[in-house]
Parts: C-alpha cells; sequence; structure tokens
C-alpha cells in the first residue's frame, strides 16, 4: 500500500493493519518516507484516534526500530518505572533504593533534564564523582551486586520515536493519547524491563490537563506491555504543585535523602511508597500492595532504603557520605533570596510550570539541549497549597549562584502563587491506581 | 506567531487571522516555513474547516503570492470560466467561441490534462499548426482584434497554490472544500478577469461525490471572487457519465465543432448555452440568463459561433479549414475497435473515471506529467445512461495508434458499464444554479 493511501485510510477513520503501521515506522526510520507525509499521517492520528490494537503495533514497530537492551543477564524479574514528568520530580531517586533494599532488581535507564522539568541523571551528578556513564558489562555487574544502577538511556534504542518526536514537537501532533502512549511504551520496552510501572501525572503542570485523559493514557500503557508479554500497573497523580519542597539537582537530591531516612514531605514518601508497592507486587516480592507497603516503610526505617542509596552512589563513583551528611558534600549555592508574600490568606494555587521556569532560569535547567546546568541552583518551596501564609513572610527561597537572574526568578515564582482569604482544598495526590 | 502555534490554533479549531494565514503563506512560498509543518496545518484545515473570511484570506495570499496578470488593456468585461474538470468535458472549446460571438471577450488561460482527465491546450494542439504559445502582446492584440484567444497559464501565476498543491496532493489533504475553493479562486483572481462562472462536477466522475458539497463549494467560490470585488456566478452539473460522447482531444474537437454548429450532443450543448447564458449577464451583454440564452442560441444558428471558433484557430496558427471539414483535417487513429455489450438491457451506469482512464492508456492522456500525448486517440462513447442495448452491440469505439493498448483499455470500459433490465432514470445534467 502506498504511503498516500495509508494517510488518507487514517484520514477516514479506518483502522491501520500492522503491515501498513510498519511499513509507515520503518520507512520513515531507514528515510524513505518524507517528513511531510509522516506529519500530514501524524496530524490525521491525532483526529482520529489509535485503537489499542493499533497503538500495540506502533509501539512494537518503533520499539523494534533500533537496538533492543537484553537484561536477561540481571537475576529477578527487572521492574522499571516511567513518570511523564513535573516539577520537583525526585521520584526515582527516592523509589530505586527503596525497591532495591526490598529485593527489586533496579536497572534503570533515564534522561536529562530540558525544559522547565529536571532529568534524573542531571539530579544524581549533582553528587560529587557521581558517573552516569557505565558500559553495559559495568551496568549489568552493578546490578547484579549491589542490585541497582541508574545510567543514560543508549541513543541506539527507539530510533523511530526519537525521529517522530522530533517531528511531532514542530507540528502540534504531541498532545495525542496514542502517541504519547507509544512512545513512553517503545522505550520502556526496548530497554529490557520484565515490568513496567507509570506515573500518569495530571493537572496544571503536568502533560494531561485532564484527570479523565490521564486515567485512559495510564490504561493504555498497562494495555500495551501486557500486550508485549510484560507486566504493567499505573498511577495517576497530581501534579498541580510542585512535589515535595525542592525544586533544582543538588537541593532534589538532598531531599531525597531526606526521604530515604523516613524525614521526607509527605506527598513525596507517599507517591513513592505507592509506586513502589506496585512494583513490588509485580517483582514477585509481595502478594498485595498492603503487604508490599509494610515491606518498604520497613526498609525506611531499618536504613536499609538510605543504604542502598549509600550503595548506587558508591558503585558509580560517587562520594559516599553523600548519604549521611548531605549538606557537606553537595553543592551549595551562594546567592539565596526569599521571595515574600504579597498577600495575608491561605495559599490556594501554585503554577508548577511557572516554578520550574523560575528554577531553570536560576540555573538549575537547560533551555536548549546545549546549555550546562548550576547543581546548586533550585528552588526550595516553602508554603504550598493550603498554607496559611502572612504578607511579607517568604513563599520560597532561591538558590543560584548569578545574582543576575534572582530578579526574573522572583517575580515569576510570585506571579505563580496565589493566596485566597479562604482555606481552599488540598487536592489528592494519587487520584487512581491500576493494578496489573 | 510562531509556525507551531498556528498549526496549534487551527488544530483546535479556532479562527485564524489574516496575518496569520499570510505569514504561513508568504513563508512557505519563500521556503522559510518547511513541508513538513505546512502538511500538517492542512491536514488541520481538512479536519477543522476554514469558514468563509478566513478561505478569503487564504485566497488572497495565494492570488499575491506571485505574477497578477492585468487585463485592463483588454476592452469590455472579461468573463472567464472554470470547471472542476471531468471526462469528456470539451465545454471551454464551446463556450469560448459561443460568448465571443455574443460580444463578451474571452482571454483564456488554462491548463493541461493529467491523469483521466483531459485539458483544453492538448485539445487545442490536436489542431494541426495550433499554438497555445502567444507573447502578452500576441495574446492581448488577439483578444482586441478577435475577441478570442485561449494560451497556456503562466508558471509565475499563483506560485504558492502550485507548492500547496503539490504537498496537498502526497499528503491526502486534497478533497478539502476551502483548499479547493482558494486554489482554484487564487489562479482565477491571478489571471485577471472581472467576472467567473464556476462549473462544478459532481457525481462518480467527478471530485465532488456529493451534490451538496459540490453546491457548497460552488457557494464559497461565487462568495470569495466578490469578496474580491469581482463578479461570480456557478452551476452545478452532474459527472455520473461522460459528457457528450467523445473522450480524447481530436475526438472532442471533432464534437465541439459540431456543437458550435448546433449539431451537438444534447448534454454538452444544455450545459454550454447554460455557463454561456450566465457569462452573458455578468458580462453585460443580456439581463437575464433567459434572454442571453435566445442571444447564443442565435449564434449558434447563424454560424456566428462557429465562425469564431474559425477566427480563433486562425489568430492562433490553426489550420482554419478544421471549422468546415473536421474529419479532414483532424488526425485520426489507425486502430479503431467497438467494445461489445455483454448482456442486453438499459445502460444504468457509466464510471466515467474508468473511461478516463481508458483512453488515457489509448495514449489520450498523460500518466506523468513528461509522457506525450497521441491526438488521434481516445474513446467514442456510443451507449449513454438509459440507451437500450443488445447484447454483442458496441459500448464504445476505441480510438488508438497503439494496437497493443486495447486489450486493457477494453477491459476497463466494460467493467465501467453497469447494464439493467430496467429502465433507469437520466440523472439532471444541471442540478443548481447560482448568480451573481
Amino acid at each position: 500500500m502506498r504511503v498516500y493511501d495509508i494517510i488518507l485510510k487514517k484520514r477516514r477513520g479506518h483502522e491501520l493493519s500492522k503491515d501498513e503501521i510498519d511499513s509507515m515506522i520503518n520507512g520513515f526510520t531507514r528515510g524513505d518516507i518524507p517528513d511531510y507525509q509522516m506529519s500530514a499521517w501524524l496530524m490525521a492520528i491525532f483526529f482520529q484516534g489509535m485503537n489499542v490494537q493499533e497503538t500495540r503495533d506502533l509501539t512494537m514497530a518503533m520499539a523494534l526500530s533500533g537496538e533492543t537492551v537484553d537484561l536477561s543477564c540481571i537475576q529477578g524479574v527487572k521492574v522499571d518505572k516511567h513518570s511523564t514528568g513535573g516539577v520537583g520530580d525526585k521520584t526515582t531517586l527516592v523509589l530505586a533504593p527503596l525497591v532495591a533494599a526490598a529485593g527489586v532488581p533496579v536497572a534503570k535507564m533515564s534522561g536529562r533534564g530540558l525544559g522547565h522539568t529536571g532529568g534524573t541523571l542531571d539530579k544524581l551528578e549533582s553528587i560529587p564523582g557521581f558517573t552516569v556513564d557505565l558500559s553495559k558489562d559495568e551496568f549489568v555487574e552493578a546490578v547484579n551486586t549491589v542490585g541497582i544502577a541508574v545510567v543514560g538511556q543508549t541513543a541506539s534504542v527507539a530510533p523511530a520515536d526519537k525521529k517522530l518526536y522530533a517531528l511531532r514537537d514542530v507540528t502540534a501532533t504531541v498532545d495525542s493519547i496514542p502517541l504519547i502512549a507509544s512512545s513512553v511504551c517503545s522505550k520502556k520496552l526496548a530497554c529490557g524491563a520484565d515490568a513496567i510501572v507509570f506515573d500518569v501525572k495530571t493537572g496544571a503542570g503536568a502533560f494531561m490537563k485532564s484527570e479523565d485523559d490521564a486515567f485512559r493514557l495510564a490504561e493504555l500503557m498497562v494495555d500495551i506491555v501486557k500486550g508485549a508479554g510484560r507486566k504493567g500497573a499505573a498511577i495517576v497523580s497530581n501534579m498541580s504543585q510542585p512535589l515535595g519542597f525542592a525544586v533544582g539537582n543538588s537541593l532534589e537530591v538532598r531531599e531525597a535523602i531526606d526521604t530515604l531516612r523516613g524525614a521526607g514531605p509527605r506527598d513525596l514518601t507517599d507517591l513513592c511508597l505507592s509506586l513502589g508497592s506496585l512494583m513490588l507486587v509485580l517483582g514477585g516480592k509481595a502478594n498485595d500492595t498492603e503487604k508490599a507497603r509494610a515491606i518498604l516503610v520497613n526498609t525506611l526505617e531499618t536504613g536499609a532504603a538510605l543504604s542502598k542509596f549509600a550503595d548506587l552512589v558508591s558503585v558509580q563513583g560517587g562520594d559516599v557520605e553523600v548519604a549521611r551528611t548531605p549538606d557537606n558534600i553537595l553543592p551549595s549555592a551562594r546567592c539565596l533570596e526569599a521571595v515574600p508574600s504579597l498577600h495575608s490568606g491561605y495559599v490556594s494555587s501554585i503554577d508548577a510550570e511557572r516554578i520550574g521556569v523560575a528554577s531553570m532560569i536560576l540555573g538549575a535547567g537547560r533551555k536548549t539541549k546545549d546549555d550546562t546546568i548550576d547543581p546548586a541552583a533550585g528552588i526550595m518551596v516553602l508554603k504550598k497549597i493550603g498554607h496559611k501564609v502572612e504578607q511579607g513572610e517568604p513563599l520560597v527561597m532561591l538558590h543560584t549562584n548569578n545574582w543576575d537572574t534572582l530578579e526574573q526568578a522572583a517575580q515569576l515564582v510570585m506571579s505563580a502563587y496565589e493566596i485566597s482569604r479562604d482555606k481552599p482544598d488540598v487536592p489528592r495526590l494519587i487520584t487512581r491506581v491500576i493494578e496489573n
């Protein structure tokens, strides 16, 4: 079938066959199908959607478009986690040692941050000496000996997805549920995990503004990985404000360490325990999430989780003292400035995206792929939704090594906060759970 | 506004401003906007549509993207005609001399045929000596002296439309009413006519399969040209079978000459009189279509219309004897073959597109732009819808100079005919008329 006919078929709302989807993805990856036909096809998919079978076929075509990672040399059920991304989302830093301490092997491939959200690799690299550049053998050995390792995702995984994403990014075809689901799942499947837990964010600061869409996306992704013979589970969590208090690389590492010692923010702790419980069940370490949660709480209380974090740092060359005295080890910023509230009342909303952009301006993130990051820069959120605040009381503390950025970041933070006279309802953090 | 945002705005179904449409068309024409963003935008337009104002703005942006022809040096109200194309549609060959004989100056710029429909230029060139390559001055002088000339459309008219059409053609975004309307009207407006009559074809053999869509397109095009300060009118005509009996270049010229002498097929004659009446009214030569029709019938009866055709042939270098003895002058094919009916009964439908493709196979048309045409090749339709036919009686006569094409063309013709036991209703030729 000609490319033209496949575009037309989707435009007319008909179901595409596996062969048709394969020929589009393979032709595009090889460079035989031009961008302009692909973008017309993507826009047609945006409008006409794809059913579950088509989305599975699209996912597999992209997953098989490049290298697939074989993790069979790592013992046990490898459980991966994927988050659709958010401001202050340091979940992986907590979750990986937490479930590894409970016996689930964590062979994690992560990404870097771009724009207003941070990346796990950048956060870990704020620990002096920590390297994410392990060879395949070093990676496997680390997981087999200490049960945990975190490296960068290789460029040769799912090249079709990379090429397709770059096109979607400039043709207004990003926010399509089947396209998002196939993009996420193709990478995860190619990276070789046996089971995957998805954390789909919803709310003002997230990709999926509506909870229903987030739920549909979560269900679809679980469906896809199960269709590919893996296990899957998902949580829909609220991202209407930053997660925890810390935004920025070393600040987030410190907060993750606090959380691993049982003294972290409640929302972050709760989300990690919920995701971790699903991972333990998928990994065969507990029969249900209630039992799994008890195991995880125990690893926090006994210090096993923090100790596993120290193992991770140690095996990847970082200064292991960070786990005991993070303030002495992690880089800290020279310039600190409080942003005061203009009114008295209650915090009724915080625009997480603006907090993320302010943090990027302070030096914590990249505007473009080639920008360098200041690991010490970022924002400590002092007041969250529902907190009482007096006029002049600090809302956040800005951290930077560049004085010139303070003014603009402060303005953005002020515009991100809404203060109301009445105490608002605090949004529930976890709104849906989908078990395997 | 960034291109991305304009794509997104249309994708969301919002109305685009003139500035936004101008920036898309101008950026694309200059080469600043890549094909892949344009094709995503076109697909978004396919799904979300454009309102009348947006379609007008799109038309004007394309009309002004290149050279605009100034016909003010030609006296009188210049009335142009556009047909959305059909199999056996030799209307222009009849209509141009017909209205010129009634005093409306005809300064016609036409196109060549591609695929299963023929082009006016190719048809005229089947007359020995006839050239369509007049200079601008020769063209104007011809119209000012004999009242009629037909040339090729210059390549520098509406380059945005050419570039856009080439992209639509490979991205399944051709059949969108606002995109068709703006494409047609941009060329017609750039070519400088004072008034334009549209012949929108509907039915199985046409672009617009439904009569309602054809009517919407007709109304929209009249709206657009009136919005641009010109006059407009339109007819919706049925193309569920070939128009007249002749399909193929010299065969169609001969049929046009028969029609100009008052001995043509009824459907062709009727359509030309109807379109011509609207042109006469727009050109100020009659107050209403009834009076206009009487004038035109008179030019047929007195021989003035045929004589004007002879003037056209003469002024463009063709053998003027063609008007008197076409069979002696026009090229004729060496191989003729009848295609017999397999059944007895009534012709209930003829797939005009298949007849067009069969004619192309015989040599009358181009599969690709670089193919050459055999002016003598084509098909004479002997049986049309409603005609009674006996088993073995010829349905059509194939004309070609290439024996090898007969078998395939005959098969296609046979598959194009449906024969029923009961006498079918004959479709009405003209279903709607829109006056200025």
